[in-house]
């Protein structure tokens, strides 16, 4: 007998619950997704299904940089035209899309998998720290971008990672902070126009 | 060669753009899906995936009322301590989840799996009217309760019902309107609150 909260089959109640786990649906919406899902069986629902175990049986992390790709080393450590001497250090994996999106580099990338955290416990030794201090390590990198979010815990990993990484003799870099392009002044946060003033450049 | 704007692996990217496709989900939040799905394989990406699949084989909508579940009639068609007399109409699967986590109804459902709606070109012969018809021709049914949103959509369609079952000489009812139970009054729209004056009754 099914409780009374249960209307519908189990089957469709776990995958409710499951849908509802999804980062971007809550209890409410995974219900009409779910609906959805069934009314569009062969175009979406099943596709989706196989989607998502083929994913998960053959994307793995890269061994070197801690991107998530089908091969290991990823695409991106494995393509000889990028620039060994650059590493670009971003906490999650997709930071790295964005930046590839944006076409702005052509170096190496490495994936924290996080950021430092007093919060929510996340520690140096949780990360991808010892990882990224023995590819900078390399002979052959001369500089080694910080690309962390503009976040209190952003920055505090930053700073952590600069320490660890300065007696390795390589240039340390920040992304620069200022006005968005395209973004109005007016609508700026007042931290975001003092950074523009402060870094501001002759034009 | 991967595209410039396929970052990802081809098998990350399927991913995406199917789960972009599910309603609550757009392409931003379906890329932040996919991220988190990889990184809980275990606990949600392939349990999702087998749910997805296991819902996708054996739930089947009800040939007698039209709801979803896995077995045909559906548990609330085969229930036999349900009121054969009473006939709740709706639109949509939903619709019955939600009258049946309010308990506040014990007849049979029907789905018609949609509304009449002449800018999504829905016509009577799309929704599942005949079924309907037939099922409140029987001798036990005293009546149908015209359950649809108060929706132009909606009310057209009760509209079209009504008029197709007078034949059949049983009562047709339709959902009060009125202030929402917890809704304050000066948040409500004037239609709502002019609905509930004039269906106002004696306290």
């Amino acid at each position: 007998m099914r409780s009374k909260s249960a209307t519908a089959a189990p089957e469709i109640e776990a995958l409710i619950s499951l849908l509802a786990k999804v980062p971007g649906l809550g209890p409410r919406s995974a219900r009409r997704a779910a609906l959805q899902l069934l009314k569009k069986k062969d175009q979406l629902m099943i596709p989706l299904a196989v989607a998502l175990s083929e994913a998960a049986e053959k994307v793995r992390a890269c061994c070197n940089c801690g991107a998530l790709d089908t091969q290991d080393p990823c695409v991106l450590c494995s393509n000889p035209e990028r620039d060994d001497k650059l590493i670009c250090v971003v906490a999650e994996v997709g930071d790295v899309w964005a930046l590839e999106r944006a076409g702005a580099f052509k170096g190496r990338y490495h994936v924290l998998g996080g950021v430092l955290s007093a919060l929510d416990g996340v520690r140096p030794e949780d990360l991808r720290i010892a990882r990224l201090i023995e590819r900078a390590s390399r002979a052959d990198v001369r500089e080694v971008i910080l690309a962390l979010s503009a976040t209190v815990d952003g920055q505090t990993t930053a700073h952590y990672l600069a320490e660890r990484l300065q007696p390795l003799n390589i240039t340390i870099s920040r992304l620069s902070h200022g006005v968005p392009v395209g973004g109005e002044l007016d609508l700026l946060d007042d931290g975001t126009l003092f950074a523009a003033l402060q870094s501001r450049r002759p034009s």
